[in-house]
Parts: C-alpha cells; structure tokens; sequence
C-alpha cells in the first residue's frame, strides 16, 4: 500500500508532471544528427535541471559523445540499491509530413500527448524521477537509495556510457537496474519484461560504374547496382521467412515447451494485431507464432534503401551506387560480430562481378534474459499489481536495450523493464504518443516500486 | 565541298557559336522538375530569339505543357525538305555534388564546355541552327526548304508533341528528319544511327503497415517492404540477364547474320569499354555482344529506390512504404503497352501477402529502325565523309528519342540521326561535356548536309 501523503501528493502533482513532460520533448535531440548536437546536450541539461530541483546532487559525466546525467538520494543501509536507468535522446522524426501536428510541439488530445520522445523514453523514465521527487517533497526519506543514470546515446548503440561502464561501476553500484522503455502487454495490462532481443546493424552498399550512366546507351552492358542489392537482399531471407547467411541460427536457442505454453496463454490476436498495424496479413519465419517471432527469433530487416532518382518524374539512369540499411534483432547467446562477419561473409559471395559490394557494421548489442525467480521480480510484480489493480504478466520483448546486457555484466545486478506505455504508442514511427494515464500511473506504480523494494533485505 | 564562302564565315563565327551555347546552357530547363518550368520555358524563348535572329520567322507553339518552337527557311521547289528536330529541354543535374563545376555555370576546360545539356541536346541541335544561320548570313538562299521543331518535353517522353502531330502534319511536312541527339561510334570515327531503342517507364511501390514500425517490437510479425521490393526486382531478371515478364522477348526479332557481322566488324574493345566506366567486369544478357545488348537487346533497369531511412545513422524501423523508378528499353516492334502490362502482371502476381503492389506506367515509345538505303542516307554519309575525313560507319543506338517513330508514322518522313558527341560525353550524368572541336565540325558537318541534300531531286 501506498503511503497515503504520497498518494495524495501524485494526485496534486499531475499538472506539474505533464508540464515538466512537455518542456521535455519540446527539445529535438534526435542523437543520429549530428546537427542537432546542442539540442541533445539541452535535454541532457533538462533533466539534470529537474533532478537538481528536488534537491539531489547532479553529476554531469563527460563521455567521448554525449554526456551522462547522474543523480542519486542518500544512501539506505541493509536495503537495496535501485538504480533508474533511461535516455534523454530521442530518434529522427522523420518522415515529417505524416505527423498530424509537429514531432517537438508536444500535443495533448484525445487523453494522450504526441510528440517525438514521448514514450521513448522521455515519457517512462521521467515517471521514476518524478515519483522520487513526490516522494522527497512529503520530507520523508525514501525506503532505498535510488540512483538515476540518463544518458544521451541510447538510440545509436550507447557505445560511449558501454565503454565507461567499468570506470563507473562503483558509482553505479547497485542490486537492480530499473528501466522503463517497453510496453505494457496490452491496455491496462501490466507487464514485466524479462528477455530483450539484441541488435546488429550495417550499411551495405554496392557500387557500379564510376558515375550514374544513361540507361538507353549503356543498358545491357553494365550490372546495375540497384538490381544487384536487391538481389542481395532477395538472397538473405528465403520465403518462409529463415535467413540465409552462413551460422545464423547456430547459437539460438530453441525455446522451452514451457516458454511457447507462455506465449501461447497470453491474449493475443493475430487478426487484431494484422488490422492494428493496417496489413491485411502477418508474415514470419514458418514454424513460429507471432509473439514467439517477435520476441524470441531473430530477425533481418531493411531499414533503408536509397539509389540513384528518388525525385518527381522520370530519370532514366543506371544508378552508380545503391545502399541500404539493415538491422538483425538477436536473440540472447547470439553472437553480434559472429552475426556480423557472416552477414559480411554473406554478401561479399553473393556480390556478382560488375559490382563492389562493401558491408559497414554500425551498432550491436547482445540480447538478454534474465530470472523470473528473483525477490526484485516479486517486489515489481507486487508494485504493478497495486498501481494497476491486476496482476502482471511476464514478458519478453523484440527491441533491443544495448546497454541492459551490459549492466548485467558490470554491475551484477539484476533488471527489472517495466513498461508504462503501449504498443501502439509509435515509438520510431510518426506520431509517437504517450497516454496520460499510463504517465501517472506509472509514477504511482514507481512510488509503490520503491516502497516494495525498500521492504527486502540487502544480501 | 563546302562553298568556301561558307567555308571561312564558319570559321569567323566560331566564337560567336560558342557565346551562343553557353548562353543557353546558363538556362537550368529540367523538364521533369515542375519548379524548373519558367526556366524550360526561358531555354524555349532563346533558342525562339536565336532562330529569329537569322531573320526567321518563328511559330511558337503553344502545347499542354511546354511551347514547341518552329521555324523555316524559304521553300526551294524541287529538291527534298528537311525538319531538324531536338529539345531545349535537360535532364535533372542531381546528384549535385558529383559535378566538378556547377551543371548550369557552364566551363570550358581542355577544349570541353562542362554543363547540362552541353551534349544533349543543346549543344548538337544548335549545330543546325547556326551552319544555316551561317548560310543565310552568306547572302546565298539555303539549297533546300529547312525547318526546325525544337521542344520542351523530350526528356519527359514527348507525349504534348506526340499527342498534337496529326493537326502539325502539314505544318511539319517534310521529306527526311534531321537528329543529332546521339553520337560519334568513337572520337574521329563519325556514324549515323539507323536504330534506336524504345522505352516504358515506371514506378513500382510495395505498401506494407500503416506506418514506419519499430523493427524491434515488430520485426518478426510482418513483411518488410524493403525487402519485398528488393525479392520483386530480383525476380524480373536472372543471373543470366534475362527479363522474366512473361511474354516479354515474344516480340523480340533475332538479330540477322549480317547485322550481328556488322556490329563485330566494328572496332570495340570490352576491356578498354569497361575501364572507361570504371567497372571490372561488364555484364548483360548471355549469348549476345556488348554492341548487341546495348542497341538491340531489351533491357530492364533499376532507376532509383526509395525506402525508409536515408540520413546519416541508423533508425531502425520497418519502413512502412518502399518505392522503385524502372525503365525498360525495348527494341522495335516490342509494343511498349504489352510490356507495361507484362510487368504489371508479373509484379502482382509475384506481390506476396502482407504487402500491397502497386505499378503506376509512366512515358513509353517503341523502338524504331530505318531503311539504310536511301537517297537521304547518302547524302548524310557524302557529307559525314567531308566534315570528318572519314566514312562513317552504320550503328545503332541504346537510347531513345521517343517522338522518331511517330515522326516516321506522321510524316512518312525518313529520319537521319547524326551524332556530333561521344559516348562518354556524360548525357543524363553529371559532368556532361560536349567538346568544342565536335561542336564546331557537327556545324560544319551540318552545312555541308544542306549542300548535299540539296542535290537530290524531289520525289
């Protein structure tokens, strides 16, 4: 049960809390943009501003990229230590022109507020520090000692906060990380999300002649590079939806019966979920329900492809040069530069003579699981089915949190993912969104979360 | 011979027609742009003054789209008319930065002039248009009644042209029409064009979700239509370079004995082909020469993709649009409306489920071949062999010049494509060039065309 001070404290909050939300996302730090650099480091300064008011000290840690914002309330000896991890960068908004009103003006209608950030991660992990703020403003210490970690490269791979890691162990030092940039598993439908999926990334891009050549004099000479990525791309996924490159599925792991008995007891509705997305039907690797597909096979995706005339009317070129952007979500023991070097390995065979084909790896991450069993899992469920008059269930999720698995490794501490938001809330897509209710009510179940876990022993 | 008269005026003017080409290549008249039409318009006007200023009198035009301008010399009873066709419209200068000077600041550097539409087809239509404004100047009535139909719409298919050639036909009435939109075989080795390849455009979009999705939380449940873009290109043509639309070679007539003997006999050499585009190898259709694939094979090509992200970075998303500019080239008597239809079945047929196909036709002209054994021939080779030095050789060519089928149907006129330029003058690529000495011979060349054609007796 909730303090009941606090409890009324929230509710007196709530105009405030949304008014902090939205100067938030007021700020573009779209991190993938170089130019938009000073925006990223002003929602950096934001929330080291909004932790500074309820009177914690800040530390702002440089790192070779964007700096770390940390923060932490006194120390609880005999309790665990929680730390809050979140991110104050966002993704591009593009495409613009299919947002109804402005990516970085936010808009509140129909109940939920629209803007780049909203839910990720701006929205979820501002519910923690504002639970911990309530908390501190009723004078009363809080139960634990909570840490904050915000950093500001999230959205392209944390390889800066993942390098600093063993430096900033002992400051990080804690029993749980606590992070809240998933989902729920449905409205009003509480989930703890136990597994992540992990993530690869390239560039690959096939190169032809020195310059775009005119299709009518040279068509029929020349390999056309955008015809050679596409079947390059064609050949890395066959129809029933298995990826081709060499050692893909060696280390995946097969899931349990127990597992898929799971999934398959959760709610879920293929034809509900086909309309959702606006496709008449789903498609997967064969063998596999949608949930299992979604979050715990691997995937190859394209994620961009850009080639030659992309403007109004006709050009009729043999393009010089053709790229796409790719990504592969992992599944935990899958190796991200094993994946890489056959991914690589791939397309160097398959690229044909005419034509250089070069693989450039960006960002990967591990994919992770962690215990279903653990006292900080009972505490997260108990906080949950408080704040939400339900009992959650448990989860795991086809994104990818880099930084998660490594937590787990250099802190040795377990994660709780909590996710406030929904699935439909259009994280990475245009009009991302991010309900009202779920916001506050995430802060409750954040305030009750340290209360239940101010209640467990420190080993 | 050339009078001498006409000989030593061209080369008094030849600064003059160097000024006057440069003048007109300032003028960025990108047909395909629909910003750019005031300045399509703007390069219709000059070449309209330059014409009236050797005291022609112009027709200008008025079309759908962009105004034709006509205008013609003094009929002389007897002897054959001749219609120089060309464009005063350009093909997009993008991708802008590829250029070592601007595409419309035109630059002369070793003996080239660099800029959009240097080659094509400002620079070799105003040929015509200065050798007779030169014969005029002599004071000597031209020997035979040249008009001249220059246009706005060549490089967006010419379909305004097209549609209003019955109600020009007299207007147009002529006995051969005179082209340069081509070019030399090789530098020094001048040629004329008997075959030109034909053309269907179009954009093929696969639709997949409602919108961008995250590639985490959804990869996995739903095709990607990138990559079923990519399987859809991959499947219209084999590693062997064939075209899979059904149907599509049916009409395909097989080169002849003699004709596959006269492309061999030509002087071409793959290697030193190749290293002039920059690739390692060439590639195209199995069993045929590189002469044979790029004049009178079909081809399909891949003009520029269009998908998701395209910035600098990753995003990773299912891009919920993916999008391809395609251009076939067809050879004469392929029906370019059964070859849109062809590839518009093949592409639904081959659309899998969970994504929506879409083809959208854009312009298309058939091939054509002319007779190489008229008068009108003879007289091209008689004056081709005085400009160069040399006789020229019998080619055809890769590109198409859509409205020279429909001028032979309409006018039942013959057609004589001359080719000042070179291959590697950069038509439809940045850099393009037209070499000053090409430009000043193909006005010579010109003159001495009217010489000749003017010996012939009317039919």
């Amino acid at each position: 049960m909730l303090d009941p001070a606090i409890d009324s404290l929230l509710t007196q909050r709530q105009q405030q809390d949304v008014d902090d939300l939205i100067q938030w996302l007021r700020i573009p730090s779209v991190s993938s943009d170089p130019t938009a650099q000073p925006h990223v480091e002003a929602a950096g300064r934001w929330v080291a501003d909004r932790l500074r008011s309820g009177g914690l000290h800040v530390q702002w840690i440089e790192t070779a990229g964007n700096p770390l914002v940390f923060a932490q309330t006194p120390p609880v000896p005999g309790v665990p230590v929680a730390l809050v991890y979140g991110h104050y960068d966002v993704q591009p908004a593009e495409p613009l022109e299919l947002w109804e009103t402005a990516a970085f003006e936010p808009d509140i209608r129909n109940g939920n507020i629209y803007a780049r950030g909203a839910t990720d991660d701006k929205g979820q992990v501002l519910t923690h520090i504002q639970s911990v703020l309530a908390w501190l403003q009723t004078g009363r210490p809080l139960p634990l000692q909570v840490k904050f970690l915000i950093e500001g490269e999230e959205e392209v791979g944390s390889a800066n906060l993942e390098r600093m890691l063993p430096e900033l162990a002992d400051t990080l030092a804690c029993d749980v990380v606590v992070i809240s940039d998933s989902s729920q598993f449905a409205p009003n439908q509480p989930a703890i999300t136990y597994g992540l999926r992990g993530i690869a990334t390239f560039e690959l891009t096939v190169s032809g002649p020195r310059q775009d050549l005119h299709s009518g004099s040279f068509g029929g000479a020349v390999l056309n590079p955008g015809i050679a990525l596409c079947k390059l791309i064609a050949a890395a996924v066959d129809d029933q939806g298995r990826i081709q490159f060499p050692g893909f599925y060696d280390d995946v792991q097969p899931l349990t019966d127990q597992e898929r008995q799971q999934f398959a007891d959760l709610p879920h509705d293929d034809v509900a979920f086909a309309t959702s997305l606006g496709v008449r039907a789903l498609f997967g690797e064969t063998g596999f329900t949608t949930l299992e597909r979604k979050w715990a096979r691997p995937t190859f995706d394209v994620n961009g492809l850009t080639c030659g005339h992309q403007g109004a009317g006709v050009k009729t070129i043999i393009p010089a040069v053709a790229t796409a952007k790719l990504s592969c979500r992992l599944v935990p023991q899958q190796d991200p530069d094993k994946i890489a070097a056959a991914l690589e390995d791939f397309f160097q065979q398959h690229g044909p003579a005419g034509v250089q084909v070069t693989v450039k790896p960006d960002h990967a991450a591990p994919g992770m699981v962690s215990g279903i069993d653990s006292p900080y899992m009972a505490a997260a469920k108990a906080a949950l089915a408080e704040a939400f008059g339900c009992q959650p269930v448990l989860i795991r999720e086809g994104g990818s949190i880099p930084i998660v698995q490594k937590f787990q490794a250099a802190l040795k501490a377990d994660c709780l993912l909590l996710g406030w938001g929904l699935n439909d809330d259009n994280a990475h897509s245009p009009n991302e969104k991010f309900a009202l209710a779920d916001y506050h009510r995430g802060i409750r179940a954040s305030a009750v979360l340290w209360s239940e876990l101010g209640k467990l022993q420190h080993g």
